[in-house]
């Protein structure tokens, strides 16, 4: 499997698309808001540019594409109208996949773009927007273009699939009966994949630049930890029972495994601390209910809907896609059954970061 | 019919995509090469930039996007080579209206890259590419960020249908039969189009940038001459046929209007005069073949297959979609007849431009 080419959400904006799946999404991105409104704040009151190029890395297509977009720019309004400035020209980028539905989002500005101004008024812009297809794990824009980068639940899809030595046999993702070198495997890549990861953004982000990045965690040391694994292993339990009906062979399901891993606070510092083109400015850990929507009585619904949006191409890169729906019909049963009896909860991780300026380095350059 | 909306060539890969019907639209790029190799050397020779950005307007989707950009790249890989300099970073804007296939051009990128680094060779770059939705007619990229914009077969599209006060009947583009008023509607929406088109992007170029633009143009002084009206003609005999057979109302066609307009050299000229932002390089008019494939004997499928590519999503916007097989059938038989007997030519005018550096203009703002 080469996670660049199968890796995107469900696209389009139908039942099973991501843009209709994604309220969990949603409220981690208006939970993390305030670090956000930080880090743009100070970026801004520190340059007070003439133009603002924003990239939102791992954009997906949907209403949460637009939704950090129309954040932006309304910070950003507040901060130059107390300032008595001119609003700057904003150029944003949306970056995914080249798996990602970009058509979507391309169809959908013209509507987004009168909303925006019926919200914040005439007067701010102009807006320009474009679409970057390719993983954030290699470069992506010119050097030193970018003041500012967003990442939202993007940055714990690792750039492929762990090396594995040993099977990880009837997981699809790391667990308690996933063997030692499982989980170091995981580790490493994520390790190798986060560093990569900084490093280009740093020569891609101008003096000054900020980041502010969400990742699906964890709390626990453990990175086998049921906080971060369970909804994994759930799933897995669904396609297990197909083995068991004979309807997927068991091989099939001992050798896939998902391209994801959910790191701790310490985790982040310590590889952002490693690679050294950052210091980090705020580091916190929030919690959402697997549920997102406030309609309790479809949790496993919503919740199977959701991770469907979001694994099933990469689940249908492996097993036949005329099982997706029996598939996802047992998860939700196992969801359900979980979810009455547990506390089901996703840990985030957000980090806000600026470029180190390194002087000599550039002079050397 | 909003144009912006509906305008688009045939998306996907399939067998009436633009991508797999666009062979005169290749062969005029080829053809106007030179051109366009004389005005990026000058540019980069001028500047020697170390990052270097180019948008190609109306790009569609398919191997022609593509040929652009390699073109480019060679000749600067040339220059620079020839200078002893280091690869400038390059940056393409794939622009075009939000309908265009966009995800079709990011899927391809990967393999672009490729097949250009075997002709090209490993040192030069990096590229990096985006795609920006939108009407040309409209800002598009942030103030004095581009270098370079090239558009081959796009600005003979207007921004909307021209308001027309008299009916245009029986027919669907300029026509012999058109009465004058209607001649003078389309002339005065291109010269306004093509006016605002000059000065957004004279507010996008840098100090000394340039510009390479090839329309579907005309030699005559008439606007209604058979050079450029003839294939619209034909195929608006194909719906008047379907008129007669009681398939499509009268009163369709009659309100329906292709916006196009296929200006001649001193109009183009005249125009870029008037508005003033730009000086002209290089002003030519070049021909090409309707059929652009080297068998002759399929010609009239290849056209009529190439319009179909071209005009459908227009078409369907007025007309029934189940009727286009039709349409294009007795288009294909019009067109045979017609190509049998006569020369039947696309003209096309190719105009250079550089940037008017307006110093006390710029100190003023």
């Amino acid at each position: 499997m080469k996670v660049v080419d199968v890796l995107h959400m469900n696209g389009g904006i139908g039942d099973i698309s991501y843009a209709n799946n994604s309220l969990v999404q949603r409220k981690v991105i208006l939970m993390t808001k305030p670090i956000l409104e930080q880090a743009i704040s100070d970026l801004y009151c520190s340059l007070f540019p003439e133009a603002l190029c924003i990239a939102d890395l791992g954009c997906s297509a949907g209403a949460n594409t637009f939704l950090v977009v129309s954040d932006l720019v309304k910070i950003i309004e507040k901060e130059r109208k107390k300032h008595n400035l001119q609003s700057p020209e904003f150029y944003f980028h949306f970056n995914d996949l080249p798996g990602n539905d970009f058509n979507t989002i391309f169809q959908s500005l013209g509507e987004f773009q009168e909303d925006l101004t019926k919200q914040v008024g005439e007067g701010f812009g102009p807006c320009f927007f474009s679409g970057v297809a390719g993983s954030f794990y290699t470069r992506l824009f010119p050097s030193k273009s970018l003041h500012f980068v967003h990442s939202s639940y993007s940055l714990m899809w690792l750039s492929q699939v762990p090396d594995l030595t040993e099977k990880n046999k009837g997981n699809i993702y790391m667990a308690n009966t996933s063997p030692p070198s499982v989980i170091k495997a995981y580790y490493e890549q994520y390790e190798k994949d986060f560093s990569k990861f900084l490093k280009y953004r740093s020569e891609e982000l101008m003096k000054g630049g900020k980041m502010v990045l969400t990742f699906l965690g964890r709390e626990s040391e453990d990175p086998s930890s049921k906080e971060c694994c369970y909804i994994w292993e759930l799933l897995s339990m669904a396609l297990n029972e197909l083995v068991v009906e004979g309807l997927i062979e068991e091989e099939k399901v001992d050798s896939f495994n998902i391209p994801q891993y959910t790191p701790s606070s310490e985790e982040v510092k310590y590889v952002v601390e490693k690679e050294g083109s950052f210091t980090i400015n705020r580091l916190e850990s929030t919690r959402v209910h697997w549920n997102a929507s406030n309609n309790e009585s479809n949790g496993a619904y919503n919740v199977s809907r959701c991770m469907r949006a979001v694994a099933e191409p990469l689940l249908v890169s492996q097993f036949s896609p005329k099982l997706m729906d029996l598939v996802f019909q047992k998860y939700e049963e196992i969801l359900s059954d979980s979810m009455a009896k547990e506390k089901t909860e996703f840990i985030n991780v957000t980090v806000s970061l600026t470029k180190i300026n390194s002087l000599n380095l550039e002079q050397v350059q």
